[in-house]
């Protein structure tokens, strides 16, 4: 077994930084356009067979070293009682989204063995079939309440925003339940056989310092103080403003977007704890000699102990597979 | 006249910070939305008695203590012989847009007098109606290279970067272009009656710290080197990550985002640098009890000598006309 990113992790001496990519299980592969194709997109991630074989679909093409399961964010929110449809142009859309307090009653509290069985399921096939450390993940709340509240991906957050101005007690009652289910749904990925896993708080990086400390940072922190028995990851995109804030979150790790120097960010979090990035997703385009240019910039502001080869946000679809597989290459290449 | 704006802009003692808003001119106004109908927006932006007119009824309804001219930021690449239109749902379109570097001969050099005189009408019409200082503006460099190589706006910046990165020299040969359109444009601007001017970087917060570092931050910095006779304001949407860079552009003040705590960036900038900003632009589709609150948050934080009171980012079009009088209240009400 393939141990570089658990090493890593426990910042232990590495000849080079283990790589993986967010989202390398995706549309930028032909093969799993070919898997994905006829089936709609929340029974795909709930059909243990096919996301399982799309996960392991990069794993035949690059020498990543970790695997994450193939899933979806919006799983829980949907096993709550949502009613959730993903739409070809608009991505993903609830129906009937929480807009008002009254609407919190609607929401089932779901059991993962009940509810939620089929990414467990899906982590049990793959893993007699990996030799790398396999990740679960999940939304973090104040990400997970957005989407309900918006009723699927906005841009301003009006409308969670405005629930969270108007309800706090409320809202923040919310986040304590979405962090309880988030809490079962890592610890229950962790049994099944996951080796890491990793809270996603993709929109937490669109409120204002004080509204992350109150709203997004507490919850988020509940989750990390009970999630056991495997090192636990924060990813915020847009996080260079709350970086103080990070390390109060109890997490194992942190990951980065691109817009931030990894240098710095070591440097306010202390270098003991390990990150993970942070290479512009859209420098895969190429050319080559500036991919593997920004994989070594990337890796000398990481520095050689604590740090996880990534993307700065997850693979767009429009990826060449050849700039994935030149990043690989640099990061393999490394020696410290 | 009031000149509260240019005291702060000196960082002498006021008892409470100006207030004017980014955008506040536009389509939450009902007079706006009247005046604007039935004219082509590029057509309505070069015509000067429409121009002034939006440019005045913000201040009829809320005492703001500046104005900015109405202008659209494309207005240069469109005297640089780029064909655009604004469409409803996409904005602003180029139809040929710079995909290669020989696009660049298609490129003129345009005179302000000859190709853009309308925004200096618009701004001799509003002089003698005015009682607050008047703004002009331009796009940086960057941000301006981004439109013209995206042929539009663009989330994630593909084309851009890929221009930038196979054709680097050709790259930083555009921004030198448009930087040297941009300081002809903002001096024409203030020799005609802007008291301020200020540069916006709607888009360098999109690139990784050492591309910014390369490419957006030397093109903005000889905008700020050469333009002469007022004082010249930096936006950066997305800067918190390359704060410390800031201050070498040469700016007489940098206005933010509301991701970043203004206590923070003063203490990176130096608090005799003014600043500007930064409630979320979203707090102002209420409660009021929250506008309120958040505006003497943000007074706070930033301190009594150097800071004109801002939203983060445009006034959006469905924002309430009341949360924008709130938000202006409470600033005046402020007292140091």
């Amino acid at each position: 077994m393939n141990d570089l990113l658990l090493r890593a992790l426990r910042s232990e001496p590495v000849e080079r930084p283990p790589v993986w990519f967010m989202r390398q299980a995706g549309r930028y592969l032909p093969e799993y356009l070919q898997t994905r194709s006829g089936t709609d997109f929340l029974t795909f991630c709930r059909s243990p067979e096919l996301a399982a074989e799309v996960t392991l679909q990069p794993l035949r093409r690059f020498p990543f070293d970790a695997s994450i399961v193939f899933n979806d964010i919006l799983v829980p929110p949907a096993a709550m009682g949502l009613d959730l449809r993903f739409e070809d142009k608009r991505g993903p859309v609830f129906r009937d989204p929480i807009r008002h307090p009254s609407d919190l009653a609607r929401l089932k509290i779901p059991s993962v063995q009940r509810d939620m069985p089929e990414v467990l399921e899906t982590i049990r096939l793959l893993i007699p079939q990996l030799d790398v450390p396999l990740f679960g993940f999940a939304g973090a709340p104040f990400t997970l309440a957005a989407y309900m509240i918006e009723g699927g991906g906005a841009k301003e957050l009006e409308n969670v925003k405005g629930f969270m101005w108007r309800y706090p007690e409320e809202f923040s009652r919310l986040l304590t339940l979405l962090s309880d289910v988030v809490i079962d749904y890592l610890n229950a990925q962790i049994e099944a056989g996951c080796a890491a896993v990793q809270l996603f708080d993709t929109w937490a990086g669109g409120l204002d310092p004080q509204d992350y400390a109150r709203f997004a940072a507490p919850a988020a922190r509940r989750v990390f103080e009970q999630v056991k028995g495997a090192p636990a990851l924060y990813y915020c995109r847009d996080s260079a403003a709350v970086l103080p804030a990070l390390k109060g979150l109890g997490a194992d790790a942190y990951a980065f977007d691109w817009r931030i120097d990894l240098g710095t960010a070591r440097a306010v979090l202390g270098t003991d704890v390990p990150v993970m990035g942070n290479l512009d997703p859209v420098a895969l385009y190429g050319p080559e000699e500036v991919i593997r240019e920004k994989v070594r910039e990337v890796i000398q502001r990481a520095g050689p102990t604590g740090h996880i080869f990534n993307i700065g946000h997850g693979l767009t679809p429009g990826t060449p597979v050849e700039g994935v597989a030149a990043a690989v290459d640099e990061v393999r290449r490394w020696r410290w």
